[in-house]
């Protein structure tokens, strides 16, 4: 193991963040709230010191292999998250550490769930950078930190792109990495200045706005409002912010092919098509199933294709209190809530790219059942789809639904109905945000005990970052001696 | 296809339930229960007849291919359900014929899940019928029919014993699949037969003592009692029912080697370990966070155990009401139930090997992306195991995941509370019975809707034939026509 590689990494993920913290510290300054300043201040020294630091540590051997690119960004990603806590705990705005991680963590790996009671009651400038920490975790400081970095003396960083972004198969948009990671962030930037000019458009005040745009794109769920975008009475706004969750839930390779204008390509690809059906599909369904709790089919509509698209997106904004809907409603929204959508998004979830994986894989072996001669290969767009692949994604389902039964019976400690247990671990380890009964749109995280915490944290982690990097930092043969 | 081959077998399997259904007939007259004597003639009478039929039926090809071994053991379960439901029904001791064929499928596939409010009210012919489902669907007709069948003029019939059979990798005891048939029902007898001398020596009657053995040993949990097996006071009839219920949790493969006195083969296999570390570890974990609920240890301990040892077993025998058990303990009991016992035993679930294989699978890919030449195979007990098992395994998973997630959605159209709706999946289509809230030990599935009941009859079937089977008649290219 290349521990000064890791070492070096880490901090220059670190400096990602404190120049990202800037605009926080700014921002409390203007808006006069100066024990929030303090805190941004002294977060930034401190990450300032530890980054020079590790800066300075001397990198003989400048190749990444597949194992340092897991505990590069699992590393990253802990560090990230102690140090982005650190605001809210020193100016007591949340006054147990461990709620500040739990909190920061949950911004960071976009999953939105919160232990605050009263988000409003929060510091603004807390609140910019609670949603900040959605966007950034998005798309990922370490890709960003790929996207500006000089040149590329380093080999074998695509291993980190791997790691960091999600789904089973990470390509390069163009043939440099730093090109693809920029490519990526500008148009992550611009889809989000759109959602802002929108919103801002809609009547929405500016710093809701951006507030919101950001946790929309990295589709991480926290709203500056108590009420979520319930809080808003304009059908314009909630449709606005349906669209774009929707959209930042599409692969990011749809709209680079769009926009060097290989539009069939973009548009005809299956996993596009699997993941626009199955969100038509459940917004149907729900719709159907709650129309009696709405004046009209227009409003059902609205609020089933805005929470549909809010929770396959996994990003968690909320216009009405789901958990009162019929079970089925619920039990789909459950569902969803484990797919996700497209790989190569900002969202979590198993993805559709794995679903086609495993629907294909599982067509495949039944078809070798009754005809055992047929050798069938995998196909995705028309290109075959490699056998590791295959067998990563089956081990990934593994390794999730062994995490998800282990969680569950942790948390379960807290002794909290079976439906928040269950629905605490989903939310949290595919990075939705709520889940159903206590955890429910309404409600937040606040009561489950510190043990819950920690372990709800970890699955939002092993959620975000798609298990391996953070079972890798467990693992014993990984930090064994090379021969 | 070769439907004269698949007709032919599923009158045989007809013909063995006709046989089995005679002592219930006579049992009937014994008791002086006119209304089931008519009942279980008048189905006797159809069963002959359509047995009849069928084996007149020419067959000329003799080859059983994997599919034609699917198709006979899928169609020969749902037809003996629907016959072995007309006694139950004829006399309107339940009403309705749905009902009827849940509570068979219930029986045969040894869930043990019932409609019946008040099981004491039935009359005992039907009872004893009722507990011997449980015991002929345990080791399955059909490998009853091959232990019978006077020789083997069919080639392929082991492919029969593996759809039948539970378990990811059948193998032959014996080399010959007559013998091994034979061999697995002589085992089954015999412990059947010892726990019934067990029970009545600890007093309790001979005709409960019957139907009990008949249900620990197909490990379905049908019992003659509304409280089950906590209506006897008994602490040794406890015991020896927990005790009887681990035993028919280990794979028959264990049994066998201890005849032939193979014995450290025996007990040191993995699989074994696993199964009883597991079972250990849970009645431990079970006590301690129940142990406020006793009057002392030891109580909390044999409630603990019997209960571990029957849910995990698959089993859903109860001594207490584990409904009202803190979160954690039922969480624990959930997981367990999924989880299942061992291969080549008559319990469900995803079951021990498989669990061991996705283990050494998920250590292995985990190891590769570590060091990427390593290339690891995957031995249980010093024997390679097959890729295509391996694939198996994770595409049984996969398959597994689904079903239970569109049964969860079709189920939650009742609008029952998340915990019943998601546990009365789990206790069906894992084969163990009650489940938790409305469908736990004190409650039953009466309430559900017809179109549930089928819902939850299919994961009955598809849960003890292990997905396969039953997919398959659903598969169109099955009913292709060769070219």
């Amino acid at each position: 193991m290349n521990i000064r590689i890791i070492g070096n990494y880490v901090g220059q993920a670190l400096r990602v963040e404190w120049l990202f913290m800037i605009p926080a510290l700014i921002l409390s300054l203007v808006f006069c709230e100066w024990y929030s300043a303090i805190g941004f201040a002294v977060t930034v020294a401190a990450l300032v010191l530890v980054s020079v630091g590790l800066s300075r540590v001397k990198v003989e051997e400048r190749t990444i292999y597949t194992r340092e690119g897991f505990v590069i960004v699992a590393l990253s990603w802990i560090s990230m998250s102690l140090f982005g806590a650190l605001p809210f705990f020193i100016i007591g705005a949340i006054p147990n550490y461990i709620d500040c991680i739990f909190e920061t963590v949950s911004g960071f790996t976009t999953t939105g769930a919160s232990i605050l009671r009263d988000v409003e009651a929060m510091p603004r400038s807390l609140l910019y950078w609670r949603s900040f920490t959605n966007w950034l975790g998005g798309m990922g400081a370490i890709v960003f930190l790929l996207a500006i970095s000089p040149k590329e003396k380093t080999k074998g960083s695509l291993r980190i792109l791997r790691a960091e972004s999600p789904g089973p198969i990470v390509g390069k948009l163009v043939p440099k990495i730093r090109s693809t990671a920029l490519l990526l962030y500008k148009i992550y930037i611009a889809l989000t200045v759109l959602e802002m000019i929108m919103l801002i458009a809609g009547g929405m005040p500016v710093f809701e706005s951006v507030c919101h745009a950001f946790s929309t794109a990295g589709t991480g769920g926290f709203s500056v409002k108590n009420a979520s975008i319930g809080a808003y009475d304009s059908d314009y706004i909630q449709i606005v912010i349906g669209v774009f969750m929707l959209l930042f839930g599409i692969n990011f390779n749809v709209f680079y092919l769009l926009l060097i204008r290989k539009i069939k390509q973009a548009l005809f690809n299956q996993e596009l098509r699997l993941y626009l059906g199955i969100a038509a599909f459940s917004t149907a369904a729900i719709t159907i199933n709650t129309l009696s709790m709405f004046d009209n089919v227009g409003e059902a509509l609205k609020h089933g294709f805005f929470q549909v698209s809010s929770i396959m997106t996994t990003t968690g904004f909320a216009t009405t209190d789901f958990n009162l809907w019929p079970e089925f409603s619920k039990c789909l929204l459950v569902v969803l809530m484990i797919l996700g959508a497209c790989a190569g998004s900002t969202a979590g979830g198993i993805k559709m790219a794995r679903l086609l994986i495993l629907l294909k894989s599982f067509r495949n072996t039944i078809q070798r059942m009754i005809h055992p001669r047929s050798v069938k290969i995998i196909k995705i767009d028309g290109e075959v789809t490699e056998e590791s692949t295959v067998r990563e994604v089956t081990v990934f389902m593994t390794a999730y639904v062994m995490i998800f039964g282990a969680s569950i019976l942790a948390v379960s400690l807290d002794n909290f109905d079976f439906e928040t247990t269950a629905t605490a671990v989903v939310a949290t380890l595919n990075n939705i945000g709520p889940g159903l009964g206590q955890v429910g749109p309404t409600g937040n995280f606040a009561d489950f005990s510190i043990f819950s915490k920690i372990v709800l944290s970890l699955d939002m982690l092993i959620g975000r970052l798609e298990i391996f990097p953070m079972l890798m930092l467990a693992a014993p043969s990984m930090w064994k001696r090379e021969k």
